[in-house]
C-alpha cells in the first residue's frame, strides 16, 4: 500500500428534507451568493422555490446564473465569473448533477484568477483562494459532490478537459435522494454507468496489495449491479436512489484512491474527446468505451485483476485468469447494455471520421494510462474497436 | 437508509515514516503538549526517541505521561489532567494503542471540566470544549484514531465504560504500519478480533436497504479474514499490517455507521464487564462473547441477516436463511479459535462466580442491543452459554 494522506474536507448532508440544515452551513462560509443551476428541472420538481424560500428567509444576497448544460462549457464558466466579481459574491451554490457542480467549480477558481478560467484546464494556471462552494445534489453520477475536480468543455475548440484542487472540494452537499426521483431512464442508466466507471478507473492500477481498496471497490460495483436494474423500473424507490446516490459519493471522494497509484484514467481520458466532438451523455460515452478499453489493455501481466474483478463481482467460477477475466468483461459490457446504454459507436449514431483526431487530442499531454501506456495510435485503435 | 451527517474531522497521514510531517499538524493546534504513551514499546521501537527529536526541532514543549495501561484507568486520566493543568498544556500527543488514545481523549475531555472526569462515563457531565488531540497509532485495533470514542476502566469500583463526542476526534493521526511489526501474536490478533467485532457491531442492526454499508462492512470484514492468519506468521509484512491497519481505522470512524442504526452494541457492553471484573484482553474477551451473542440473538426475524455474512464472507452456501446463519456463526467462532483467541471463559481462565452481577452491571442504564434487546437475565444466560 502507498503513503497516503485523507481527510474529507466536504460535511455530507444526506436524507429527505437536509436541504433545510443547510443556511447554517452557508452563514459559516459567506453571505453574498451565486445561485446556479441548469435548466427548469429543478423548478419542476419544487427545488428551486424551496431554496430561494430558504435564501430569502435567511436574508441572504443572492445572484443567479441558469442555464449550465450538460458538458458545461468555459462560456457558462465566464459569465459565472464575471456576475460574482460585478456583484461582489463570495459563496456559490450549485444546485443540480454534476455539470452544474462542475461549473461552479471553474468559476470559483476564476474569480480571484487574473488570467482566462480556460487555463487552468490547459494546466496554464493552478487553483489559488478560490470561492468557497456548498451544493445541492440532483443526479447521482460524477462524484463530483465531494472532491475537487471539474471537468469543462470547450465551445470553440471542442475540447473536454479536466481540472482539479483539493481547495475546491464543496464545503458542503446535500444529498436528498428524493430529487432523483424525476430522472429519467437514460441519465439514471448513464449515471449509474459514470459511477462504474470511476470504480473501474480507480480499481484498475498496475499494482498488488491494495486488499482493503478492493474490497470497497467491488462493495460499491454490486451496490450499482444491485439497485441500477431496479431504478429503471422503480424511479421513485427511496432505497435504491439512496444507495445509488451514496455509492456515487463514495466512488470518487478519495476513498477507494486512498493508498494507491490514483487511477487509470484512460477511458475518461477517450470518453472526453467523444463527448467533446459528439456531445453525447457522459456516461453513454463510457459505456461505449470502458469495455473496448478492457478488452484492449488485457494481457497477461494485468489479467489477474480483471479475473478478480469477473470472481468477486460478477461471481464467474473460471480458475484460469484469462479466460475468466474476458469473462467479467463481457458481463461489464452485458450490464451496460441492459441498462440502456449504447456499448458501440454505432449505437450512439458516432461516425468514423475523427477517430484518428481524437486519439491524437487525448494524449496532448503525453500518453495517458496505466494498465498499458496508450499513444494515440493506442486511443484510435480502442475506438476503432468499439465501431 | 437514515438520515445521516458525513464528515471525518481527522486527518489522517498513512505509511512508513509519516510520522515527520506530523509537527506543521500539531503547531496548526497547540503549542505546550502533553506527551502521553504507556509502557516502554515505543522506546524499544525508536518512536520515542523519534517524537522527542522532533518535537524539539521545532522547540515545541512538552510534559510526559507515560505509564497508561491497557484498560486505561481514570487515574491515569486524573493524573493526566492534573499535568495538563499544572503546565498549561494546549494539546495532547497521544503515542500507542487505543488504551493511550482513549486515556487522551478522557484528559482532553477532564482538562476544562471542574468535576471528575468518571463523570463523563457515568453521563452525568457532556465533554465541552476538550483539548485537541493528535495520535500516533502502534496497534491496529480500536479505530479510536479515526473517531471520538473513548473506553475507561475504574479499578476502584471494576467498572469499565464508554464515553463519546464528536469533538473529541483527533485533528491528526500518524498510521504507520511499521510501528505495529513488534506487536506479539496475542495483541495481533486481539486486535483483528476487536477489529472484526466492530464490524459486526455496526453490521447487524435491525433494518434492511442498507445495501451499501453491508458491502464495505463485508469487504472490511474480507480483509482481515485474509491477512490476520497471515500476520501470526509474518508480523513483518507490511502489506498485511498496511491493510489491517487501514481497515481497522475504516471500521470505526463512521463510514459503516452513516445512514444507519449506529450499531446494536450489546457484545461490547458485555465484554467490558468481562475485562472490567478479570482484566482480560479486549479482542480476547470480544473472541469468548461476540459468538455466544450471535448464537442467542439468533431468530427467525434476523436469520436473513447471519445468513447473509455467512454467504458473503464465508462463502456459505446453504439456501436455508437459519441453517446458513448457524453456519456462519460457526465459522465466526471457529476462525477467531484458529487466531488463538479463546473462544469459552474456561479457555480465558474465567469462572462463573461473577455472571449474574455482570448481567446487572452490563444493563445499569437499561436493556443493551438492538438485534435483541437484552435485560440482565439475557446478558447473563449468554456469559453462561460460553462457560
Amino acid at each position: 500500500m502507498r503513503n497516503f494522506n485523507f481527510d474529507t474536507a466536504t460535511r455530507i448532508l444526506f436524507g429527505k428534507g437536509k436541504v433545510n440544515e443547510m443556511t447554517p452551513e452557508i452563514l459559516a462560509s459567506g453571505s453574498r451568493i451565486l445561485l446556479a443551476y441548469g435548466g427548469g428541472s429543478i423548478k419542476k420538481i419544487g427545488l428551486y422555490d424551496k431554496v430561494v424560500e430558504l435564501l430569502n428567509a435567511n436574508d441572504i444576497f443572492f445572484v443567479e446564473l441558469s442555464g449550465i448544460q450538460p458538458n458545461p462549457r468555459i462560456s457558462s464558466v465566464r459569465e459565472g465569473v464575471e456576475l460574482c466579481r460585478k456583484h461582489k459574491l463570495d459563496f456559490i451554490l450549485a444546485v443540480g448533477g454534476g455539470s452544474v457542480l462542475d461549473c461552479c467549480k471553474a468559476i470559483a477558481a476564476g474569480v480571484p484568477y487574473q488570467g482566462d478560467p480556460w487555463d487552468f484546464m490547459m494546466m496554464k494556471a493552478t487553483v489559488q483562494e478560490p470561492l468557497p462552494i456548498g451544493t445541492i445534489l440532483t443526479l447521482a453520477a460524477t462524484g463530483s459532490e465531494m472532491n475537487g475536480n471539474a471537468v469543462i468543455s470547450n465551445e470553440e475548440t471542442l475540447e473536454k478537459r479536466a481540472m482539479g484542487s483539493q481547495l475546491l472540494r464543496p464545503v458542503f452537499s446535500v444529498l436528498d435522494p428524493t430529487y432523483t426521483f424525476t430522472v429519467d431512464k437514460w441519465n439514471t442508466a448513464a449515471g449509474v454507468t459514470d459511477i462504474m466507471s470511476h470504480i473501474f478507473e480507480l480499481y484498475f492500477t498496475p499494482e498488488k496489495g491494495t486488499h482493503v481498496q478492493d474490497m470497497l471497490a467491488e462493495g460499491l460495483l454490486k451496490t450499482c449491479i444491485h439497485y441500477g436494474p431496479i431504478l429503471l423500473e422503480q424511479p421513485n424507490n427511496y432505497e435504491a436512489r439512496a444507495n445509488i446516490m451514496w455509492a456515487s459519493t463514495l466512488a470518487l471522494n478519495g476513498l477507494l484512491a486512498a493508498g494507491k497509484i490514483p487511477g487509470d484514467w484512460a477511458t475518461h481520458g477517450i470518453e472526453h474527446e467523444l463527448s467533446a466532438i459528439y456531445d453525447i451523455t457522459h456516461g453513454a460515452g463510457l459505456a461505449i468505451v470502458h469495455p473496448a478499453w478492457m478488452e484492449y489493455v488485457l494481457d497477461e501481466n494485468n489479467a489477474w485483476k480483471f479475473a478478480q474483478l469477473a470472481r468477486n463481482v460478477w461471481g464467474v467460477k473460471d480458475e484460469v485468469d484469462m479466460s475468466a477475466a474476458r469473462k467479467g468483461i463481457a458481463a461489464v459490457k452485458q450490464f451496460f447494455s441492459s441498462l440502456g446504454m449504447p456499448v458501440s459507436l454505432k449505437e450512439a449514431d458516432i461516425d468514423d471520421l475523427h477517430l484518428t483526431e481524437m486519439g491524437k487530442k487525448a494524449c496532448l499531454f503525453g500518453s495517458i494510462g496505466l494498465m498499458k501506456k496508450l499513444n494515440p495510435e493506442d486511443v484510435t485503435a480502442i475506438l476503432t474497436s468499439a465501431i
